[in-house]
């Protein structure tokens, strides 16, 4: 293990890069631009593009490990080499979603955190908390659970009202926000429901929040930073698509840097207007 | 895609063999038999000696994908390469536990279904219906759900109340049995609740059970049968470490055998009573 990014350190990267944009690496093969050759060196050479065009605009990078996977052998290498090429003090996270019980919880953190070396992972909160703690067990890196999703089954269950008159997300909130802190923990919770922040930020008012849907699944900047941020900055807002594949030709990564841009100029703005 | 398993083809494997036994390939490559080197061909020697030594007493096989993926860049090939060591008529089960927004659990569905050819993959409810779908779109593949977990932590929302006067796993259950079908759809419950299985066959009398833990973690065998079981067959037991190892020395892989048939025994004894 490499990387370690304390809350401090990433609260110091936000204000002096203005930002809180994290680019999602959501890189799939057969989307590569035409040029490129569809094997795992171009997934690298695409991903060092837009990791050069867009580092001094964005204070993290996830990589969602399904489009990883969806590569099959080759995915667990182009991922670990992905995260060779990104500046130690910018945030990584393994967009994993994973979720098992104790020992098994252990060997994902080890591939997480060692092998990968992620500063952070995402995880469902479904099975209880011993499926938690053993990622909360590694000093200096960070756990990233799903609180509130941003797709339509986020309906099915986690806006459910529970007997005690919470709603599950809530109650995810309040239950494993006491698991680990501020200093280890953060939540997914979607931007298309701006609504629900007031709701959050009282039961969380300090945690760190992964918001993700802000580029192709249209959340709205605006309102995400006016009811999400804290002073702290307290969010680490997503786009991955409308980066990455902003442009298709020779010139993507400069199209990439253009959508990067227009996001930080946004987020830049809401900074300002605190 | 090659390997299918129809609902009708599993119950017929289990009255053939008079077994619901899922044997766990949890394998560690640091808790490999010391005569074997801690390689990826030493996993697959492993892999091959215990499949060759149990394929007659269990109708299905158990990856939990967190094994591998503690093993990096090799994990893929281990799991790929063990599938291929499958007889074509024996439910090959990804335990994954995975849950993402639909484009993405498509990518998941791809790699679990077609590349590594999985009859089943386990996934995590708690992001509802559209990260469910994609996996139920393939056709003669299964998805596993899981609903009431075997470990404490299923204590801190699985078996929470609702406001309706359901508990969430029921939901779960109640919820997306609609989303699919007996036909393509189990659901994993916790051996250790042999209680439970009377309100879960109340809202799934017909889906297969998938019930982890009767091994190492515990549960009883002849409750677990009593209970969950149908005339269908209805579960699959699994056991991961209580067989694989068994043994430690050079006949680990006969030891294994011992431990498979000391359960496909009980199992055969709790038919003969039905």
């Amino acid at each position: 293990m490499q990387r370690f990014i304390s809350r401090k350190e990433l609260i110091q990267q936000i204000k002096k890069k203005k930002s809180m944009l994290c680019v999602g690496l959501d890189t799939d093969m057969q989307k590569l631009p035409i040029h490129l050759a569809r094997n795992r060196k171009s997934v690298i050479d695409f991903n060092r593009s837009i990791i050069e065009q867009t580092q001094d605009l964005c204070v993290a990078y996830k990589l969602n490990t399904a489009f990883y996977e969806a590569m099959g052998e080759d995915g667990w290498w182009c991922m670990k080499n992905t995260v060779k090429l990104i500046p130690e003090d910018v945030f990584v996270i393994a967009d994993a979603k994973r979720a098992d019980v104790g020992n098994t919880a252990g060997l994902y953190a080890r591939a997480f955190y060692e092998d990968l070396d992620a500063n952070a992972i995402t995880l469902s909160p479904y099975m209880g908390k011993d499926s938690i703690t053993p990622f909360l067990e590694y000093e200096g890196k960070w756990t990233i659970l799903l609180a509130l999703t941003s797709n339509e089954g986020a309906k099915d269950f986690q806006t459910k009202r529970m007997k005690d008159g919470s709603i599950l997300y809530e109650k995810v909130l309040r239950t494993s926000k006491g698991w680990g802190s501020s200093h280890n923990t953060m939540y997914v919770t979607g931007a298309t429901k701006a609504d629900a922040f007031n709701r959050i930020r009282k039961i969380v008012p300090e945690h760190f929040l992964l918001v993700p849907g802000v580029g192709s699944q249209g959340g709205n900047m605006a309102e995400v930073m006016a009811n999400g941020a804290t002073n702290d900055g307290g969010l680490l807002i997503n786009a991955s698509r409308s980066i990455i594949y902003s442009g298709s030709g020779k010139d993507f990564a400069s199209e990439a840097r253009k959508e990067a841009l227009k996001l930080q100029n946004e987020m830049q703005s809401a900074f300002i207007k605190q």
